[in-house]
């Protein structure tokens, strides 16, 4: 970048989409930067960071990088939503004096956006959509529509509120195109309109749209006032986010962006569960270490320690993904819980039983001593009943505890199985040891 | 359900969303869904049919109780996608006689469609869409839209084709509805349209539309002809499966829907891999046992066997995920790989030695054996690093060989890992043991 070519590179830039230009953008240096915010006017910044992806802090350092009646236009030209989004990353101070110099009406959306929780319908929706009135006609929503098109976020459905702003009914743009002019709204308007409360669970919003294939949802709150609207494109960002979030927590990662990261930012976002996990695992040493007689007596039931607790820890992740993927998708409730433990125990004996078999065939042959056989075998058996049973049992115990299931990860539930696990094996060849030492 | 309600049933149904519609079909018995045949019509059915989620052998069953003439015209009605989605859960045969009976044009369309690959553009793309010449004015543009409208399974972007059916531009319906009527289409088009090729995989198409936040897009083939377009609801069906998919191979299970099913259905799916891992398991304790001397003379090093297997295990599978994500979004390509392997290796050394030093002084202050602890914690120290190592390339090697990296799943690599450790820990115990022997 240099001066010269600046309003050649500004033209070419302009005629990307906004999200390569959000993606350019987003590698310069603030050096580059900074001429960006020269050449470019407060709009068409704002496209760019309606579609950018960075950091957290970047956020910060990026605007304080303009001048803040810079900012105030920017957020002003923003999707009340997206812009929203952006003031999140900020601390509150900056927050308020930006609100403060940005013209009335978009900084009362925007605060008005920012009370809601995290996470909730009401923090991803959005104020601009559109609505009209029932007594109104096709001819007159449609000029109402092309006023506001330029503006709304969403315009392919319409809303329809009655004199208090409660919500009455919806059409989509392909109904009123297809419709005669002079039609009244109420004769076309779909009354049993679909909605969501603005303190309902993204995740839950986000299964209501896959579900029904809206393009966009209605956000009412209690008593049905037309509140905001969350469209597709937001709701597939919930989606990819969430199912990161679940798929990393199932490894036992807390955070998943960070492969531009270096080991220092990765092991700190390891360490913690790792360090937890030690202490489970020195738990599970100490169990061993109660059972030193046994060992001194049967050193051979050493060999066998990482194939049962490896199983408990594999029968344990596989039942726990089973279960959090249920609760998450809503197909575990209440009822279907009981069935679920009863399956998840049924499905234990089954492996148990296939897993313990080939276990005591395989010993017999390898040791040639039936007892020490049976005696891994059974383990195998019990280990399997019970971590595929722990593998259920915790997700479903947390989550009626209000605790966020997904939080039981794999590594952890693997941890408390290797202890289990243990505990069963060293407690049965205790208890039948004569059959062991001849 | 009566025969005397069934009218009332029919228009109380009719009125709900097709998804509940479907949703409550599905919950029939078999002499319920004869009725509805019975009252419902082909077009009525067809709606059901496209928002229907049930199993695959459940199509099979349900269509065969209907008359073969009556699927066929229920087929036609149906989007041609969604159709295709149907017709791929019956055997060959079957769909070649609905064929033969279905109206030709249909049928020729569903036959095209069915041709795809799965998993690529192809299968999930619609024919469905509204095209015009870009001589043509916003006047007949919407003319040709509103009759088409009813068919066309998204309105909402227009695509422009010269004579050779080539895509040359595309055109949103917001943009017609503000534009003046008079207007020709080449003035206002958008020529740089972002298309995806009919053969790339499903899941590049879903990285598309999220970063570009479009509601349709258009599939081309190699020259540039436009063949269908894939609309943003079946672009959320599929991320919500591959979501699931990658969830579920973490856990290694090899399939997620089955919260309904019995423990039957579930053994049988988890099996597989229980028995692969059981016999990687068979050789970690093969390993334990060819250090059987070494156990024999220090039997306390059996009681810190699953601690070091347990975090070579949870080590790896954080590193797995971190890196089979980054395989999946596309942060990790050719470049990227040598810094994600730097990157793991120095999270492990970070990792390792946090750990082995912790783990020397829990040792030390527990034990009161400061060369116990120097053993163990270093074993911790090369096993973390090299069960992370493992963890980032195994993943990496096997997207190399163009497999699935999901298909290394979490118990997967925990056993390879088990594995790995314990022959760190008795190799480091057997050339050390003087110093454990006292």
């Amino acid at each position: 970048i240099t001066e010269d070519n600046m309003e050649e590179l500004r033209n070419q830039l302009l005629e990307l989409h906004p999200y390569d230009q959000a993606k350019f953008f987003s590698k310069l240096s603030k050096v580059e930067r900074t001429q960006i915010y020269h050449y470019f006017s407060p709009e068409e910044m704002a496209l760019i960071f309606e579609n950018i992806e960075i950091d957290e802090t970047e956020y910060e350092e990026f605007l304080s990088e303009m001048h803040p009646s810079f900012v105030a236009t920017m957020l002003s030209s923003m999707y009340a939503d997206d812009a929203v989004d952006l003031l999140n990353e900020l601390d509150k101070e900056q927050v308020a004096s930006y609100l403060t110099i940005m013209e009335d009406g978009a900084a009362r959306e925007i605060k008005d956006l920012l009370h809601y929780e995290e996470y909730t319908a009401g923090s991803i929706m959005t104020t601009e959509y559109i609505a009209i009135k029932e007594y109104q006609t096709v001819r007159s929503a449609m000029q109402i529509l092309k006023a506001e098109a330029p503006r709304a976020e969403s315009i392919y459905y319409v809303y329809v509120i009655d004199e208090d702003k409660r919500l009455a009914g919806v059409i989509s743009l392909r109904d009123l195109i297809v419709t005669e002019d002079d039609t009244f709204i109420s004769e076309i308007m779909y009354d049993r309109v679909m909605s969501v409360s603005v303190s309902e669970d993204q995740e839950e919003v986000a299964r209501k749209m896959k579900d029904y294939n809206f393009l966009a949802l209605p956000v009412v709150d209690f008593q049905n006032h037309l509140l905001g609207i969350i469209t597709v494109d937001d709701i597939i960002d919930v989606m990819a986010e969430e199912a990161s979030d679940d798929y990393s927590k199932l490894a036992g990662v807390s955070d998943m962006d960070g492969i531009d990261k270096g080991p220092l930012a990765a092991a700190k976002k390891r360490l913690p569960w790792l360090v937890i996990l030690l202490f489970l695992g020195m738990l599970t040493a100490s169990i061993i270490g109660r059972f030193e007689a046994t060992l001194d007596q049967v050193a051979i039931l050493a060999v066998f320690i990482p194939l049962i607790a490896g199983m408990a820890g594999n029968t344990g992740t596989q039942a726990l993904a089973v279960a959090v993927r249920g609760i998450a998708t809503g197909d575990v409730d209440k009822e279907s819980r009981a069935k679920l433990i009863l399956r998840e125990a049924g499905t234990g004996v089954i492996t148990g039983t296939s897993c313990g078999f080939l276990v005591i065939m395989v010993v017999y042959v390898w040791k040639g001593d039936i007892y020490l056989g049976i005696l891994v075998g059974i383990s195998i058996l019990i280990t399997l009943i019970v971590a595929t049973l722990a593998g259920a049992l915790v997700p479903l115990l947390m989550h009626k505890l209000n605790i966020d299931p997904a939080v039981a990860s794999g590594p952890f539930i693997t941890t408390i199985n290797d202890l289990i696990s243990i505990l069963i094996y060293f407690g049965l060849a205790t208890a039948f040891m004569h059959y062991l030492v001849q």
